[in-house]
C-alpha cells in the first residue's frame, strides 16, 4: 500500500510540553516513511484542516524538530473549536473529507484535553457515517489533568512542578518578612473545575507546618467561617499563612468566588482573581497585611523548569500514537498506566476515545483531607513521581533558547473557502 | 589584638540571592578567625540588634552556609524598619552600643537596600557621634536597581532573568492561540519607582516584532489615548500585544494607575493590580480578549533561575564587606564597578556609604525608547549581562532543596528589653 499523508494538529490551551507530544509524533512517523509520507500540521488546530491552511512539517529540520521537545506554547497554533455532531454539522465534516482526500490524508492526531478528545472522536467516526476511511488517533494533553482512564495528562506534571517550586520559594520569602511585614500570601491557580494543580502546591510542603497551610480547591464548598478561622490560628501559631486558591472556588451555590459581586467603579463584574477576593476577606477581617499572586499563563508555559517525567511522557503519547496508527487502530488514545507510586514505574496503553471524549476527572474524595483544606498521603504518593527530574531547556544569552518554525503553508489545492 | 565578635542582618524585601551574600560574610569571617570570632546574626534584622536577639552563626555547619548562596529568602529573617537619626533617636543608638558592648561586637554588617544603607551609615557614625568605635560596612541588595554608585545591585540580575523568561514563556503561549483566544497579555512587574525590572522585559525580544510589545515605565507618565492606539496598532499588525507595565505607572500628575478609582463592591480602593487597570481600559476600548498576570513574590524569591552573574555578585559584595572590615575600613559599602560590557567584565570598589545612603537611580532617560515604549540599545548593551548564566540549586524529590538554618539563639545578657 502506498503510504499516505497524516495530519497532526493542537488543540485547546496550550502547555510546556505539548510540543514535545509532536516532536514524538513528528520523529517517529519520519521512521515509518513507508507508511506516513508527509505529517501536515494544521494551523491553529481543527480550523487548519478546515480553512486548508496545512503545514508542511516536512521542510522543518531534523534540529528543529528536535528542539520542540524543550520549546513551550503550541508550535503550529492552536484552538479554542469544538465541532458539534456529526448530524449537527455535516458540512464541517464533509470539508473535513474534502480537505484530506485532496491531500491524501489517511492519519489524523489530535493533541488535546477532553473536548478535543471529543472532536477527534467524532472524526474517528466518519468512517462509519460518511463512509470514508481514515485512522484517528487522540493524544492526550491538559494542564488540568482532568482527561478520564489515563493516569496523568502531559502538561499537568509541569504544571505542578512550577507551581510547588514558586509556592516554596514565595513561603520562604514570606518566612523571612513576616514579623514585620507581610503575612498571608495568596497564590490563584489555574483548575477551573478539578483541583489537581492547587493540591499539587501541597508538594512544596515536607513537615508539618510548612507552607502552603491553606488549599482552596473547586470541589470543596467554600465556607467563608471556617476559611477565616483557620487563616487566623495559623497566623496565630505560626505568624504567617501561604494560601493556594484554585480559580474555581465555588460557593455552596455554585456561584464562582471569582465572580461573586467584585466590580470595579465602572460596576463591572471583577476580572477573574479570586486570590484578591479572598484577599480582600481577608484584610477586611484580621487587617493583615497580605500579598497576593496569579501567574496566570507563567503557570502552563513555564518550560524551562518542566518536570522530566512529563516531557517524557508528552513524547511518549506522541510516539504511541503514530504506532497506534500504523497498527491500524482507530478511535483510540495512548493513555499513561500508572503500574507502581514508588519506584514510579509506567507504561502506555489504548484507551478508546468514547471512553475519554467529554469526560472530567475530578480529585476522587479519599485524595481530599479531612479538614478540606489539604490533600491526603494517598494524593501526595500520587502527585510526587510527576513532578519528578528536571528537564531544562538550552540557554542563550541568559534566556531559554526555544524554537520558531518556519510553518510554511502547503499549497492550497481546494478553491472554496470555508467560514468558521 | 585580640578577635572581636561582628554583627550581620538583613534588611528590606528580600530577593533569590540575599543569602548568597551572606554566604559571602560568613565563609570569609571564618577564614579571618585571628580577627572575627563569631559572627552574630540578627534576627530579623537591626531589630535583632536592638531586642538583642541574636543568632550564632558558628553552630551552623559548613555545608548549611555553604548552601546559603543557593536558597533564596532572608535566612535570618528580614525587616522593614528604619533608624532615624541620632538625634531623633538617640535611645535606639545607644541601645545598639549596649548590645555591641555586651556581645564585643566590633565590626557591623548590613544587607540592604537604599534605606538600610541609610542606617548602616548611621550606625558608622556612632563612633564620631557617640564616641565607640564600630567598623560599619554595608552590603548592596535590591531587586529594584535603585542603588546609587553601584552599577547595579545584587538581587536585581535574578529578577530581571525570571521576568524576561517569564514574558517570553508566557508570550509563546499567547502567540499559539491568539487567533481564537487571547489577544492581550499583561504583566505586572515589581518597581514602584524605577522601571529597571520592566525594562529588563524587553530582553525577551530578540528581534523586531517580538514580544513584549509595549512597556509602561514608571518614569514616563502614562498616556491613555497615545497607549490604546499602540496597543490597537499592534493588535492589528501582528493580531496580538503583550504589555510589561510597572506596578509604579504614574498619571501625568503623580499619582499611581493602581489607585486610580478601581474599587471593589464594598468601594474600598481595589488592591494593588495595575495589570487589572490596564487590563480594564484594553477591554473598554477593544473588546478583546485579554490575560492578565501579577507574579508577586514569585519574581523576586525565584531562585530556581538565579542568574549566574547575580549569584557571583551577590557573594563577592559579601565577601569583599568583610575583607574591607578586616582592612578597617568604615562606612563603606562594596560596589560593583562595570569594566566593559561584551565580554562582560566588573570588579569591586569602595563606595562611602553616604553617597550610596537614601539615594534612589531611576532608568536614565538614554536608556528610554523614543516612543517611551521601548528601551534603547544602551539600555539593552548595560541590561543583558546582568542576567547571564543559569545557576540551578540542586533539587530533590522534584523541588529546589533549600536549606533552613538553625538560627540558634544567642543567650542574652541584657536585662532589660527594648520595645520597637
Amino acid at each position: 500500500m502506498a503510504p499516505r499523508n497524516a495530519f497532526y494538529a493542537q488543540s485547546g490551551g496550550v502547555t510546556a510540553v505539548i510540543n514535545a507530544s509532536a516532536c514524538g509524533v513528528l520523529e517517529t512517523a519520519r521512521q515509518y516513511s513507508n507508511v506516513i509520507r508527509t505529517v501536515y500540521a494544521g494551523r491553529n488546530g481543527i480550523i487548519g484542516a478546515l480553512t486548508e491552511d496545512l503545514i508542511d512539517t516536512s521542510l522543518e529540520s531534523e534540529a528543529a524538530i528536535a528542539a520542540l521537545k524543550h520549546t513551550p506554547g503550541g508550535a503550529f497554533g492552536s484552538c479554542r473549536y469544538k465541532l458539534g455532531s456529526i448530524r449537527e454539522q455535516r458540512a464541517a465534516y464533509e470539508r473535513l473529507i474534502d480537505v484530506f482526500d485532496a491531500h491524501d490524508i489517511g492519519f489524523f492526531f489530535y493533541n488535546g484535553g477532553g473536548d478535543s478528545q471529543d472532536t477527534a472522536y467524532k472524526v474517528s467516526q466518519i468512517g462509519a457515517e460518511l463512509g470514508r476511511s481514515i485512522v484517528c488517533v487522540g493524544i492526550p494533553k491538559t494542564v488540568d489533568n482532568d482527561l478520564a482512564v489515563t493516569d496523568c495528562s502531559p502538561g499537568f506534571g509541569s504544571l505542578a512542578k512550577y507551581l510547588a517550586i514558586s509556592i516554596r520559594e514565595a513561603a520562604i520569602d514570606v518566612a523571612s518578612m513576616y514579623a514585620t511585614s507581610t503575612k498571608v500570601f495568596v497564590m490563584e491557580v489555574m483548575g477551573r473545575h478539578a483541583g489537581w494543580a492547587t493540591a499539587a502546591c501541597a508538594l512544596a510542603a515536607e513537615q508539618d507546618g510548612d507552607a502552603p497551610h491553606v488549599l482552596l480547591l473547586p470541589e470543596v464548598d467554600f465556607n467563608e467561617g471556617r476559611f477565616l478561622a483557620r487563616v487566623e490560628e495559623c497566623v496565630q501559631r505560626q505568624g504567617q499563612c501561604v494560601i493556594a486558591v484554585s480559580e474555581g472556588v465555588k460557593h455552596p451555590g455554585g456561584t464562582f468566588l471569582a465572580a461573586s459581586g467584585t466590580t470595579d467603579a465602572f460596576g463591572h463584574e471583577q476580572l477573574g482573581g479570586v486570590a484578591l477576593v479572598i484577599t480582600r476577606l481577608i484584610i477586611e477581617r484580621f487587617g493583615y497585611k497580605c500579598h497576593w499572586a496569579v501567574p496566570d499563563y507563567l503557570q502552563r508555559s513555564a518550560r524551562h523548569i518542566a518536570s522530566a517525567t512529563d516531557v517524557q511522557q508528552a513524547y511518549a503519547v506522541g510516539r504511541a500514537a503514530v504506532e497506534f496508527a500504523i497498527a491500524g487502530k482507530n478511535a483510540v488514545m495512548p493513555a499513561i498506566r500508572r503500574l507502581s507510586d514508588q519506584p514510579y514505574q509506567w507504561d502506555i496503553v489504548e484507551a478508546p476515545l468514547a471512553e475519554v471524549a467529554n469526560k472530567e476527572k475530578l480529585m476522587p474524595a479519599e485524595f481530599i483531607g479531612a479538614d478540606g483544606f489539604s490533600i491526603t498521603d494517598a494524593a501526595r504518593r500520587y502527585l510526587a513521581p510527576l513532578i519528578m527530574g528536571e528537564s531544562y531547556p538550552p540557554f542563550r544569552n541568559g534566556l531559554p533558547d526555544y524554537v520558531k518554525l518556519r510553518n510554511a503553508a502547503v499549497p492550497k489545492k481546494i478553491n472554496t473557502p470555508f467560514a468558521i
